[in-house]
């Protein structure tokens, strides 16, 4: 089955399923996240606390870790809560905002990205900064071209074991088994919402809590949907402010057949 | 007085003076908690700081404590903030997000509740687990029907002496002196917004400051303003997205003459 | 050049380069500051780690310290980055809220303006209370008439050799060699949306960042920008919750002309 066919078919079963999402994500980002993960029919929860977070990851369907505004004590958990969904199981996504760019964030990243995280999305600076190579980002952006990142994705992939998503203008995702695609969908509007690409790494858990081990095929999901749902919504949008409505809009009523109809990848 | 003409009464009166709300409460929903208190005419202000938010809750008008997100540091405040707002006889509303399915949040909502809140408002799920009953929900959402609540919200709002209002498709509200309301309003949509429970725990301490000890009033005219302002939110919306923004605009726009031709409500 | 053709001077200058603003502000407004800065043409980013912030305080463009939700332990990290941004002699802005109602944020504000802030961003109570006299509001909204605010504003701004702006129904800026300029463009709107004035100290930084040490010209051009955006946004409006989207969209659209043919100002 290609990836636009099992696209449909994940899409379908997260509505069915509804998985519960643990997202310890960045406090920008957490309002965005959580709203677009209840529009796609998904059931979002942020659960910080030192204790209460491992507990959570292990009953919930899956974890998603975002460092956007990571401080040290936040750290600490982190690192628990991946232990505690790896001992169940669980799927865990990996976000490395603004790797490369700060201490804190950069060795969390490095030490995480070898707990086998079962996706890790970041943008072109992020991937190159973790694949090793120099950080190209100041802030939490990137300014590095797309297709830059896929070398690195490639290496990470096979480093860490992990699916590895750069998103971007196209995003390219590699597999450790050589699986590779690249998504052409999307919108310029997705980077003027803040959050938008932490609200993609929530997505992407979200597949991967109904992809049954398949993460290449939720990563690739995650990128379908949200690309392809940002272009319907920019048609209508007059400007970022109305765009960000129309979006958790179209993750509502994105169906099979827009995803059919409008899917465009290639290896 | 009914419910309905004293829902209309309230909300003038609210309107008159805008009262000021200390909302402790999670940060995914504070955003939309504080649009939403503002949209209806209120002051919201969030003090989260140990020294601040006992010396804020005994000056603002009525306190909302959520503990969707909270972490060991925040409870020990919110004990003292809640100390500090009955000390100055300032009504107070607790939220138990997802008390039954956690250690931290479940102890202390239980200790909470035996600090006389002016209302507990949960949905089914929590508030079963707060009147003693088996934990049915593992995130956020509740996972028992509507109906399943009615006997442990009785029973809850005797043993704490508060009103005890169980949210949800049918919302039900039960006092210590045996009143009992259900509000038949509302809409799916609200379900898909995040925080928009927690925001109606605010709308109710809202009403709480402008209610005169009269808890019962206040948790219905929450219940009546928030579920039609949601019904005429929905006629206009495209999906979870534009339902939010016109959520906040009902909000506003909402009249004592909205209430009366569709609230629909029974004992 | 007058304030107003310096505004369209530095809002095409703030397009072209997309300053990065570090934003140390509070939980409830972080989403929407960055979606006013990223609708605008500038960068974001919000790093709250003692260690990471400082750091990246040296290398952002503007910094802004916004007390809205201020603890203890944020305070001494919000010390530490604005001695980072100073001795890297980048522009920073300070928001003190609800200075003057609660001890932290009276103590940290007054500590924080005599360290030279290019902008004091505040409503009239806090600029009345940061000036020395009595505070009028007991929330995070003003209580006092805008007018009452201009001789505090003089007399603080030259006591702390920096320009400070009192914004409201018409927003006065003065600065320490004297000059002074009132903008009457604006909708009450803008009170309507929470974080909405929290925003405007965000946009202020961003100015900063590309005025090159004209600090005046930098927050007339954020009360130019912001209230002529709302006049926009307002008119096609249906309440608070379609104004915020509107407005976000308005930042994004508005050009050099609209400006020009809408600015009111005196001095």
């Amino acid at each position: 089955m290609n990836a636009i066919d099992r696209t449909i078919e994940l899409l379908a079963r997260l509505r069915e399923r509804a998985p519960l999402v643990h997202c310890m994500t960045n406090s920008v980002a957490a309002n965005f996240t959580a709203n677009a993960l209840l529009s796609l029919g998904a059931s979002p929860a942020m659960i910080p606390d030192a204790v209460e977070a491992p507990l959570f990851a292990r009953s919930a369907d899956a974890l998603l870790v975002n460092l956007g505004t990571v401080t040290a004590a936040d750290a600490a958990v982190m690192k628990d809560a991946v232990d505690a969904a790896r001992g169940n199981r669980k799927p865990w996504v990996l976000d490395p905002v603004a790797v490369g760019a700060l201490p804190l964030r950069t060795d969390l990243a490095r030490y995480l990205a070898r707990r086998f995280p079962s996706v890790i999305r970041g943008n072109a600076s992020e991937i190159i900064a973790l694949a090793g190579g120099a950080p190209s980002s100041r802030g939490v952006d990137s300014s590095a071209p797309a297709g830059d990142a896929e070398e690195p994705a490639r290496s990470l992939s096979c480093a860490t074991d992990s699916v590895v998503m750069a998103t971007g203008e196209t995003d390219f995702i590699a597999s450790p088994a050589g699986d590779e695609l690249h998504v052409f969908n999307g919108t310029p509007m997705l980077s003027r919402v803040t959050g938008a690409g932490c609200a993609q790494g929530a997505v992407c858990a979200a597949f991967c809590a109904v992809a049954e081990g398949d993460a290449f095929a939720a990563a690739a999901a995650s990128a379908f949907v949200v690309a392809i749902a940002g272009e319907k919504a920019a048609r209508a949008a007059a400007g970022p402010g109305s765009f960000a409505a129309a979006y958790l809009d179209a993750l509502c009523s994105l169906s099979g057949d827009d995803v059919k109809a409008y899917a465009r990848a290639g290896e």
